[in-house]
């Protein structure tokens, strides 16, 4: 593709020579001739001095001393990044139809042009959606719904009844459904298993990734609400509800009945206990353990969570209390030395 | 059911109509006409005052005002709950039989009244208990055992010669005798893998949840005992020894050869580290780091874990660091002014 | 075996009978008349006097008072314990060649003596190494490679075009190459997928865990080196660079792009942020939570992680926060008593 045909699909305004031909886009640092690469963020803006791109996605105002390249300028240069490789990765698809090798219920219904592969079983009553690509080995049980264009990658479970809205993508291994870990203690301290057998619902455009598991609960619905994205090996217990757009990173657990309201951010292996509420926007360093309710639109921290200023105000402190103890003994000392004067003087002084 | 008939099958005391027909457990939100409910923890009563449940399971003593609903009282209302949703919720039970679509070798047994789903791969010499539920994609491992009534989900892995007792719940994609994790490092820094072939017990009972990975060792064996539940994304090291009717929530993670007595709990995301004792009935909070052994009945939090009472104690006085260093600055600048004016006496007094 | 010829190839030194029949490599506590045993660490000796085994490997300068049994010396008992366990232990082998169940396309390639289980998928062009043994249900892409002697257990996921050396293992439900959680934000807060198509290579001797994912990115490569051992619940994200002969236990989690240098070593749940640079040799304790570059060599613990031996310090002073700020409450006590015996004497003095 021109440089130029690509600045005007990408709305970036052209520094350079429009008429390259760009045939990748490719990493920084790996970027060679015909390829266009990015800096999204100025820290890494050194590293374009060197590189061997034949263009450049920067911001607006960035400068790079002696740029050997064209440039293509965006308000959010990661954004026209991610265009720009939609324009030039195109996704595999599989073969649309039903492999001869997969096992479909009768009663199942599958939408126009969806591509079924070996392997795959489908439970009675379900209902695949159109242009869904499901690869092998995928299990959908009893009564499930698939929207349209959802993608469902290898070895994926969709447990019986689970209700996936249009354009959900989920990554091999992912479990949808299974049971959520509820059990209830008897006299003698035996756990009697509660069945398992409510709501799960994932709206239209969210991402799931691998090996993370959503549970259902026994009443009430687990819910995942539109555009949100989680990471790989992340835990959604039962009857949990999350909000539209979260971003979850990987190893994230979130314990039963949580409310995650939309917009919030969680870095990999952040924990939130059962039965909270998360406000809108709240964001969470990675390794967080939430105790209690978060108010919206705060960063927080550690664990037990803090606001993330207090926490690390109190990092800091921990990490120089060696110091305080050391001026707590010398204080210690010094006023040991001033009783032991001032003893002296009022003994002088008689009082 | 008729309500009178459901307190008397939970062995609850009736107040109200108990010619009411009840259709369905719910969630004390959800619950409409028709619906049974419960509260099992006083802070939420108050949703009690405005749901629509026809019935609610309550505790001998409480007390909600106003009640528009009949009443089942429990002495424990979770766990009557737990019995009425078993009433209610029906199982779903795949077909029994073997579908022709699974790869059972010869030498497996298949016992009486089993389903098994398709896709399913039983080795060598492999058996599987009476009225087993064998989901589609479960591979079960030659000379492994499968006990009666055991229900396999989806895409578990069993492998070779790992021993399932009777009533063992395995949820999806969860793995039963990996390898361990155990290398030997030779004077080159190479890691000389050890064969990891010895055996994996799970006694009657026992659940274990979606992705989670229980290790099989170099000798000895890993034993999960009766009535534990796991929940998902575990992590099960080899040679670990689990009690009876221990609880582990998920993203829990057990390091090789330690050993974990009866009636332990252990919030999500905790670890703990090898070749340590856990003592019987021994609770950990959330995300709790485990160094060392651990005695029986206490509650341990934080990492390094410390006693629940103690690491409060130390949480809150991290977060009033900030507090005790200005203290400690104030109390030297009074130590200072101190040593100036005593200087001054002193040299009135001449000593 | 007979210890003697044992002893001979484990290149150890005999002490006692070399006559004895050796049947089996046992724990030390389960050990009894036959097995051979060992003690590698001498914490552990004790349990060496009670052992029923026939042998033991012991280092060059352990001493077992009353030892009813043979001693093999080792310069190294856990490398030669490991030995003599792959001598003894017969890894299952399945039988070779394809079997009739499986999903192969008539463009992938299958090397000579490989054995491919039932229900395995092989995508189009993908190759299959000499003797590799692929166990039922994995699924192999598109253009993907597997080297000679690779090992893939059941039901692994190796995406599109991964390329993995020779050696390699994959244990159960492992996933390679699913999509890196890679999204740009819009100006309305909505999540565009950037599309991962780009490498992920795993060299020589890995060993990768299971349910563990590897992430391929965008651009660049993820790529994993010789010799490295990665534990089960793994997460290596989109980009990562993890060098050679690295151990990871289970659950650790490394975010995008970092580089991870030779012969790092993280205990189980440690977490490191995206875009940093973990030294050579560097060590970490279990749970550590790693937020920026880490030098070569150092032991890290903590989270914030910090030198292990500076966080042991501080944890004990965190421990001991409540008698550091009694001290100071003390203080504030006895200089509150020497001002005001002070003011007195200075009253009497008339400063």
């Amino acid at each position: 593709m021109k440089l130029q045909d690509l600045a005007e699909r990408l709305g970036c305004r052209l520094e350079g020579d429009g008429s390259i031909e760009i045939n990748r886009v490719a990493g920084i640092e790996q970027a060679g001739s015909g390829d266009l690469t990015f800096v999204a963020n100025p820290k890494y803006l050194g590293l374009a001095e060197t590189t061997q791109a034949s263009a450049v996605i920067l911001a607006p105002d960035d400068i790079v001393p002696r740029a050997s390249f064209a440039i293509l300028r965006a308000d959010n240069p990661y954004y026209a990044f991610a265009q720009a490789l939609r324009l030039f990765v195109t996704p595999s698809s599989p073969p649309k139809g039903i492999d001869r090798l997969s096992a479909i219920a009768p009663t199942a219904t599958i939408g126009p042009d969806a591509s079924i592969g070996p392997f795959v079983v489908i439970g009675d009553g379900a209902t695949i959606g159109a242009r869904a690509v499901v690869y092998p080995h995928a299990v959908i049980g009893a009564g499930a719904t698939i929207g349209d264009d959802c993608v469902l990658h290898a070895r994926v479970s969709i447990r019986e009844r689970v209700q996936l809205g249009n354009r959900v993508v989920v990554l091999d291994g992912a479990v949808i459904g299974s049971d959520g870990f509820g059990f209830a203690r008897d006299s003698r301290g035996e756990h009697l298993k509660i069945p398992q057998g409510a709501d799960v619902v994932i709206e239209d455009d969210v991402e799931i990734g691998a090996n993370s598991t959503v549970d259902r609960p026994a009443v009430g619905e687990t819910r995942i609400r539109k555009g949100t994205k989680i990471d790989n090996l992340v835990h959604i217990a039962h009857g949990v509800q999350i909000g539209e757009r979260v971003l979850l990173a990987a190893q994230v657990g979130i314990a039963g009945s949580t409310v995650v309201e939309d917009d919030v951010m969680m870095g990999g292996q952040v924990g939130v206990t059962g039965h909270v509420h998360i406000g809108k926007g709240a964001m969470f360093s990675a390794k967080t353990g939430v105790t209690g309710n978060v108010d919206a639109g705060v960063l927080m921290s550690g664990y037990p969570a803090l606001l993330n200023i207090e926490w690390r105000k109190s990092q800091v402190l921990v990490r120089h209390l060696p110091k305080l103890k050391k001026r707590v003994a010398e204080l210690e000392q010094r006023i040991a030395e001033l009783e032991e004067k001032l003893a002296e003087c009022r003994t002088r002084l008689d009082v």
